[in-house]
């Protein structure tokens, strides 16, 4: 469990702590065992619980211990794969292990699937009334097949299904079913816990809740309110809206105009169709949009399967949860070339979220795969160039941006996107160094020059726009043209980076020139917002310019 | 589907060219888009074949084209967690979409989990009389709940599902289910197909079949015929045994030796017993022996499960395969610092398998995660050592080794194994050049060495043992020492590699040296025998020396 774990923080002696709330050295929104030693596994992601409850209870059955191991997973981390490998597996044990199912129907969206609608089925079971109403409306629903025995056969069972519904796909999965039971009903909720726990093998306990339960707003609008900032408390309204677009509004907004010119495009989320803005694509062409569920590696495939039927896939994932399906990329996508667009949101540094959820690999692990092309854009408008680009192009190609409100600077200076090639934004004739910058860097950059004008050092600045491939055209013109220098930005790891495939190609190409790599640390990054994490991180113009000096960069 | 396509491929016009059936430059032993208009999908890695056809038929309704598509997934492929997830989404389909299921029992070895026990029970099934056996023996089964209705109901539920099975749990997500058929009788295999053609949605068609059917040593060893190299008909023994120990061969080993001094130590695989090496250790100690089916995100969080509570889990898996679980290393190992031992197998080129299962994005995915740690040792002896250090290492810790015969030079060479240092082998006093070398690559340098020497020109051969961290103290000591050229030597891709790591460190801090990387391209490498594509890429002793004179580099 991840966000749902905000009771038992309360319960296991966090109360007070909850003032600083996924804000920068205070709790985290997800447990966290350096937090407290009655958080026992860290998560984040969704779909893990199982797997790793049942690693906690096979160790604890080798060791011969004694304790109860539980997991607590939604009814929409049910839609990840993980989660199904983990109950396949549960089936082997033979002492108790119990998996608590907290069924809202709600992941942070409606749940998509037949999961879902199982569920449902068993939440709305009215027991035998129900049963003869099956009976009678499902002779019309079955397809003939031509056997008068197998058709009679499959209406009963159609019908007994829903009378015997309450876990019989779990108790075919080979675990016991309990439930369906009100969890907001304390002690109907003990009751089931003290049954399941006398059973020796593996028990799924089926509670339904209400997400958002006892306050309004919430209950209203529980995908708002997954994942909070600051709000107030009688409206629900949230504190933080600044009125500004962020990249997540550019991007759907202009998916949206070119769905309108392309009736090939359509639009794929896993679970996330607010976050990645795709709400709104979702509006304007239901047919030509899809919610998989948490199952990322599913929406690669089958992205791989719509572009290889012709049509023109996008796949607006955050960078994080991109990482499930980093096989499914290499080996359905890349390998054979399709034409899949994948809308990397929350790129970058994300904030409140922590650990789990940065998006610092993606450029690392996107850059290791043969036939993809990177790219990620300086601001508002080169995103929706880079989009429009990025549909045209005849393979695998990824835009990453950044959580937040989307960058208006150099709105005016735009060069078209051209494949593979950086733009240069700021040229000094007399200088030697160049930064180059890539997307979210850009701006930073920018300011780095501005600061380094007033102290008399000049600088020129180059939007590299693509991180794979990387512009070795634009590397040969500026050493050509003397620069001696080059300073590459990036908001990803080091390892098989931007900056090291730029130091790389320089070091075999133009020796006579030293190349400086600002990246992100070889380490996780917890939780605060986003400028008080590049400060700490020493990304920020001032910090980067600071460590450049003490190592004599700008002499 | 993958290994299944060799009937496919004879039935589309490519009989004849089974005699060069997964060697260099013949057909490939999976589906391949570029040799046939008939394959409509590049496979390679299990479980993916419902998201494609999914996609597939999705984007024929949308473009409003008329075929019929149909995915045929093994039961083996089933445990693997896309496979769910597609599922999951295909009761969304309001068009024919048709999923045969080849249920033979077997994915590569024998199938595992409750989804296995449930097709199991189908293809027992014998109807009525069962019915009421189990209606009678499940009565001592079930666990008292203290309600005597909810028990009286578990009964009948037991025994009804029994009765139902036939696909209940895949209508209960929405499928239709046909079967089960028998998948040898062609005449009842197209009736059904025919049947299922007339459904309007989802069906899932279940046809038994057996595995190696028609041919006796197959049929008795359908583990050791799921991927063949040339076999002597009559007796069905594979030709190409050299009777010299595999890296696998002495990880197995070496494993069970370390699994007797240490009860803790607990052995993972998904669904490779045989290919990992594991079945030894199985036998040995059947309780500490986990395979989990074809489900590598769930055998690392579970791994992770396992070590927070006090086990020293070995995931045994190969390099490719490792990549669906990139995820969950980053969120579920690494952010948490647990002590899971990844045994790498197949790193490196694999030859027969091809492009999708080159191990060659390892290096670079797992030195992109923070607290990892990466080697990959010379010979046989070192791999028995790495794997008695990464057992008492307090971190996740990965060791990578190539397919086939263990080398066994250097091996009375041998300095203990120490965190993140490499080891010097040869040392050439006069010589300004060192070999940088990481794991079966030591020895591709010790026939560069050998063989300039009697070019009259002198190298060093390091062996880097450690891809992460890299060896910094070696790296000064080397420039030191008055070194000016370092050549590293790695079998994996460049971007986010050993060597760019290696560059990368000495062009920040010993700008004199000059660094050249060699590695694989940024391609993927078709199938073919391993000192084939070792040539082609340029990176057998030969090659490597040719390039390197023709830059002059040995000047």
């Amino acid at each position: 469990m991840g966000h749902q774990c905000y009771t038992h923080k309360i319960l296991s002696g966090r109360r007070d702590d909850f003032a600083l709330l996924r804000k920068f050295k205070g709790i985290s929104g997800f447990p966290k065992r350096e937090e407290s030693p009655y958080d026992c596994f860290n998560t984040g992601h969704s779909s893990t619980s199982i797997s790793a409850a049942l690693g906690i209870a096979e160790g604890r059955d080798l060791l011969g211990e004694d304790y109860t191991v539980l997991a607590v997973i939604g009814d929409g981390a049910l839609t990840g794969g993980m989660a199904y490998e983990a109950l396949n597996n549960a089936s082997k044990m033979k002492k108790n292990f119990i998996i608590i199912l907290n069924d809202n129907e709600m992941s942070i969206a409606k749940n998509v699937g037949g999961m879902s609608t199982y569920l449902n089925g068993i939440r709305s079971h009215k027991g035998y009334t129900r049963f003869k109403e099956n009976l009678a409306s499902s002779l019309g629903k079955i397809p003939v097949v031509g056997d008068r025995i197998v058709e009679r056969l499959k209406n009963t069972k159609n019908s007994i299904k829903q009378l015997l519904v309450p876990g019989m796909l779990f108790e075919n999965m080979g675990l016991t079913y309990l439930g369906p039971v009100d969890g907001h009903n304390l002690h109907a909720l003990e009751q089931v816990i003290h049954e399941a726990k006398r059973i020796d093998h593996a028990v799924l306990v089926h509670v339904v809740t209400k997400k958002g339960k006892g306050y309004v707003p919430a209950e209203q609008n529980p995908s708002v309110f997954h994942g909070v900032g600051p709000f107030d408390i009688a409206t629900g309204k949230s504190k933080q809206e600044n009125g500004k677009k962020s990249y997540t509004d550019i991007f759907a907004e202009s998916l949206i105009k070119e769905g309108k010119e392309d009736s090939k495009i359509v639009a794929i989320t896993a679970a996330m169709p607010d976050g990645t803005g795709l709400t709104k694509f979702e509006k304007a062409f239901p047919k030509r949009f899809f919610d998989v569920g948490i199952a990322e590696a599913h929406a690669v495939t089958s992205a791989a399967g719509l572009a290889s039927a012709g049509l023109k896939p996008v796949f607006a994932v955050y960078s994080s949860f991109l990482q499930r399906a980093y096989d499914q990329i290499v080996h359905d996508v890349c390998l054979q070339k399709l034409p899949v667009v994948f809308a990397i949101d929350r790129a970058g540094l994300v904030g409140a979220d922590g650990e789990t959820h940065q998006g610092i690999f993606d450029i690392s692990y996107l850059r290791s795969i043969p036939n993809m092309t990177v790219m990620a854009p300086k601001n508002a408008r080169e995103l929706t160039e880079m989009l429009h680009f990025a549909l045209q192009f005849q393979g695998p190609i990824a835009i990453r941006y950044p959580r937040g409100t989307a960058y208006q600077g150099f709105s005016e200076k735009q060069e078209p996107i051209e494949y593979g090639k950086a733009e240069i934004l700021i040229e000094e004739q007399t200088g030697k160094i160049a930064l180059l910058a890539l997307g979210s860097m850009v701006s930073t950059g920018e300011h780095i020059v501005e600061k380094m004008v007033k102290k008399g050092v000049n600088l020129s600045l180059v939007n590299a726009r693509f991180a794979k491939p990387i512009d070795t055209e634009m590397l040969d013109k500026l050493s050509e043209k003397g620069y001696r220098k080059i300073l590459t930005l990036e908001e990803g790891v080091r390892s098989g980076g931007f900056g090291e495939a730029v130091l790389s190609y320089m070091e075999t190409h133009h020796k006579e020139v030293a190349v400086e790599n600002i990246t992100l640390p070889d380490a996780y990054v917890e939780h605060g917002d986003v400028s008080t994490l590049r400060k700490m991180l020493k990304i920020d113009s001032d910090s980067i310019i600071e460590g450049l000096e003490e190592k004599g960069f700008f002499k």
